[in-house]
């Protein structure tokens, strides 16, 4: 975030929403009656769960999108989707406790769970989400070796950083797995609701689990706007109630206004109406980079098409390039990318970066990919190999 | 805060705002402007070190209030001054550290410092503030000890939970006493807009301090509105770039649009004006508490006359009486207050009560005090004695 404050070059890196896709005439007129006509609860402080009569909106939105709640599940407000990585870093894990994690995965989450210091087992993505199969010969593993398995986390449609799918075969099986080994799944789910393409399963894990086992989070950070900071997790009351006690030592409580804005812009449509003008607009550059990557990416680079989302994860091809020295040179050239290693967990994905597209314009995004493929083409003087996660899975592979 | 959602009580608990302060006409107009004409900005992510412009904004602010600010500080801004207390904890605090409160000090920063599990050092305050002559001689043991210790946290300036104010004496030798054995002070300064009696001495310790050791906190809730979660640190820029990799992970930044609203009313003039406005409407409901305390409180029992601040914290004449066993019948009588123990680091003070007074109206303060003073009066058959915090400072006194 800090490279792109001020300098005027074309932003690769980041996560920003378009801006264009912000609701600011209805928001504005929102923001305006809470304040006023509410403004003795709006402003006031609120309970650490968050705002009951949003609780209950949210939950309703749940229910549309087709999430599954259970009777005895509950829903709890979090300062953005970070609070609720670290709150659940800072109550589930314990030290040396095991963690589950995609390869390579959400760099935020990574460094939220880090702080906890858990042993991190990586499960490579392939086009259809994690290779299922690799997960249970984990597990079995980790269990012979005694380790204490607190939690496997999982970004199952429109993944961040690749933008793959889990296929509905695949959910079902981790599932399975997540039964006969009587693990916590958790389902980050920020991005679903940008799905570009036809046949894609969406069906959210949450939906799919019958043992309540699957704790859910989102956000409004890419459906509204990133500046409330709000997300939300829904879970096993127990769970919830865990990290609600966490939450009030964090910071109280998440700032009423902005969930009061929130809570309006659910009720009157216009999170929905925001949802499918993003998607639109989104898709559009989604397929201009697509075709920026295809006309000018140096041969053998790899990466997965991304059914949704708002990135993809580019696999350049040789063990000699590091994307992260790379980086000052793109800047210079007018480029900023997020050099891939920090999204995998066990310290390799160095030929790797993760473009952005739902930032920059479609002339940007073609410019920028360009300008990227003419620096590593001049750096790829070696030997050509195609790298997937699966090649950084087990060392003796490299 | 829980208690007194949806029940018809009288709530001397909590520490909520007049909701009649909040400038609500004012921030209603702020926040449809700063959405409809920033929302670019103020609908998007920020830095996590808090909006440029708005740094700037409240470190003018801080002059115009008499804070020092050294060339060599920074400025954060937090999710309320509870993620400072949360993130000073988490950065500053190993295990087995020893840090010094005051007896009794803020129950939230008592459990927010608690989860880094340091050893707690409590010197008990008088009509004056901290006893620095204690805080030497505990100093020196904890020196002895071989203890590391890693700050000395004070509220100065109309104390929470009894509303006392350091005189400038103890104020140099508090920072004399630091500078003697290289100690951090962290100043956490909420309530010093609200003093209500003329000639007490609100200097900043951070104004006083040459050597760079004090970190100032503050937070927007009690002078603009608590339902916007905004605080801010004021210290060292070492300090401040370390809270700020602290913060990256718990809550990515704090909203946005809560920064941009706060801004503006700064910039405006608002804050100034909303301070103005409540300190008139709570010297009048001290004075209303105080008044009803003496007409209706049990002999022997003790209080501080609150120079500022919120609260008046009593102390019930007996080491028989626990407020917090006390609190359901209290409650079942209409009213509700914090038992007191909660603000012991040491784990005593359970005959003591925290009643706040910027809520509730003058007429539901008398009632209240004269209902609770009715319960506490038939409780107290026994030999009344007067507790103060030094009663409980060593246990060879009880």
């Amino acid at each position: 975030m800090k490279l792109t404050e001020g300098k005027k070059i074309i932003s690769l890196a980041g996560g920003l929403p378009d801006p264009r896709v912000f609701p600011k005439d209805d928001l504005a007129e929102i923001a305006s009656e809470v304040i006023k006509e509410k403004g003795d609860r709006s402003l006031q402080y609120s309970p650490t769960i968050g705002v009951s009569d949003f609780r209950e909106e949210l939950l309703k939105f749940m229910l549309r999108k087709g999430v599954k709640v259970n009777d005895d599940d509950d829903i709890i407000v979090v300062t953005g989707s970070q609070q609720a990585l670290d709150l659940i870093a800072r109550t589930f894990i314990e030290k040396d406790d095991e963690i589950i994690v995609e390869l390579p995965t959400y760099l935020a989450a990574l460094n939220a769970f880090r702080l906890s210091k858990p042993g991190i087992t990586a499960i490579p993505i392939d086009d259809d989400g994690m290779r299922i199969d690799l997960l249970e010969r984990e597990v079995k593993r980790l269990k012979w070796l005694s380790r204490r398995i607190k939690f496997i986390y999982v970004i199952p449609v429109a993944h961040n950083p690749t933008g793959v799918t889990m296929t509905l075969e695949r959910k079902k099986e981790l599932l399975e797995i997540a039964s006969k080994y009587d693990l916590v799944i958790i389902e980050d789910d920020p991005y679903s609701y940008f799905v570009y393409d036809e046949g894609v399963d969406t069906t959210p894990l949450k939906t799919l689990d019958r043992e309540g086992r699957v704790v859910y989070m989102s956000t409004f950070s890419k459906i509204l706007a990133p500046g409330l900071r709000i997300g939300w997790v829904l879970g096993n009351r127990y769970v919830v109630n865990v990290l609600e006690r966490a939450k009030q030592t964090a910071d109280l409580h998440t700032p009423t206004l902005t969930q009061f804005i929130a809570m309006e812009a659910l009720k009157r449509g216009v999170v929905e109406k925001a949802i499918e003008k993003a998607r639109q607009i989104y898709k559009v550059k989604r397929d201009a980079m697509l075709r920026a990557l295809d006309k000018y990416m140096v041969e053998d680079a790899w990466w997965p098409k991304p059914v949704g989302g708002l990135f993809i994860m580019v696999s350049l091809p040789s063990y000699d390039i590091d994307t992260k020295k790379m980086l000052p040179e793109a800047i210079k050239a007018g480029v900023a990318y997020v050099p891939g290693a920090s999204f995998y967990a066990n310290g390799m994905g160095w030929n790797t970066m993760r473009l952005n597209f739902s930032y920059p314009s479609p002339d940007e995004i073609e410019l920028g990919v360009k300008i990227l493929s003419e620096i590593i083409a001049k750096k790829l003087t070696g030997k050509r190999v195609r790298i997937t996660p699966m090649s950084f899975f087990k060392q003796e592979n490299i």
